[in-house]
């Protein structure tokens, strides 16, 4: 039996029951290095199998091995599994022959959303900028699309060494659509001790900021600061 | 002070640590009556405020009055309180006036998703299909957009009484665009303990079985069966 589990945004309390109660009742757990140490204190007496970034493939062939050797096993995926995350790849793995349960997990544009106020209260998608395994003409096309029909933007995975400047390229795009009142969000570590935000109108955005644990949030037409907080209203009138 | 809660998708188990202890510790819980039923068994001697559909400005006002009283307040939203929950409206009605935290939860679609596979493996977006509060024209120019650049679609509220064949016309649409090869998915009540799921081809939907507690969620074109269950690959050369 294989668990693949969402463990959410990293701090312990924004964990479900149900994820701990797997991750504590297994007999192995399986993970990225960074993701095993956010979970650290529900270890005991599992077996701990845990490798480094791009090692997804063989954490996951380990885990149908455990399982099929008639351990009960949790993959660990950071935010919720089923969202860029550990679910498809063990699903593919196993190719219907194991017994294999999703446990959903609060994803990080939930996370970060929750940080920088209530962005998505409207219509939103979720972009990954990562081009590892999709042409990048294809993921530009995709913003191009959410701007003109006014989507909130969501970007996952927003800069890495190998690709510093998709995030401005995509941002600058979606300037030129939708114009330059629109609101940018970063949320940093948001759900761990130290997260922290940062509000933009379009043009002005700092770039330097942005780094792999950023989620950015690209309002809508509609949003606006409330406060401190960036808002897209569901449009109740009030 | 008030605490805006996403409870998840309805059982207890999908609710975060955060979210559980919240509801335990404040003086006041409002929310709609359906959703504090999901939660009575953390009800002790606070005061609950709750109202029927609809009364969700009335509902709002109410929180703010009793923290801005001195109580501590939790506002009850399922899924994800930021995810056309009850986050945006707090804040509007606030005005930037009350302490407010917005605590995350397990949104609708990674619910669904968990039981339906793994279809949310690649970008996706999320497209209400009330048009309480938002024009039908502007909800199905988003839906074209989506299925012309290969976006997964979920669809949240695809169904009422006022509006029962929306969800059929917008994937009729997604069908001429993207191919008669597109899978449809339905999760109903998903993370409850009624929880069933249906995985069609796009042009054999049993509208029939979708209301107002279904997620539907429509592929990309890369989206394809594995065993019994609906999975979105992420591209890994396996």
């Amino acid at each position: 039996m294989i668990y693949v589990v969402g463990i959410g945004p990293g701090n312990a309390e924004h964990m479900t029951h149900r994820a701990k109660k797997i991750i504590k009742e297994v007999d192995v757990v399986v993970g990225y290095k960074v993701y095993i140490k956010l979970i650290e204190s529900l270890l005991t007496t599992q077996i701990v199998e845990s490798n480094g970034m791009r090692g997804e493939v063989e954490r996951c062939k380990k885990a149908i091995e455990y399982s099929r050797n008639g351990k009960t096993v949790a993959v660990i995926s950071s935010g919720d599994a089923g969202v860029y995350g550990m679910a498809g790849l063990v699903l593919e793995l196993s190719d219907g022959q194991d017994h294999v349960e999703v446990v959903p997990g609060v994803t990080a544009s939930s996370a970060g959303a929750a940080i920088l106020g209530a962005p998505l209260m409207h219509d939103y998608c979720h972009i990954s900028l990562s081009d590892l395994m999709t042409p990048i003409d294809k993921i530009m096309n995709r913003v191009k699309a959410a701007a003109t029909s006014d989507f909130v933007i969501c970007f996952y995975n927003p800069k890495s060494h190998g690709r510093p400047d998709y995030i401005k390229q995509a941002i600058n795009m979606i300037s030129e659509i939708q114009g330059d009142d629109i609101l940018v969000g970063l949320a940093k570590d948001a759900g761990r001790d130290e997260e922290e935000t940062h509000i933009y109108k379009i043009d002005e955005v700092n770039y330097d900021l942005i780094d792999m644990t950023t989620i950015v949030i690209v309002g809508n037409k509609g949003t606006r600061m409330i406060g401190n907080l960036m808002v897209t209203p569901r449009g109740y009138e009030l």
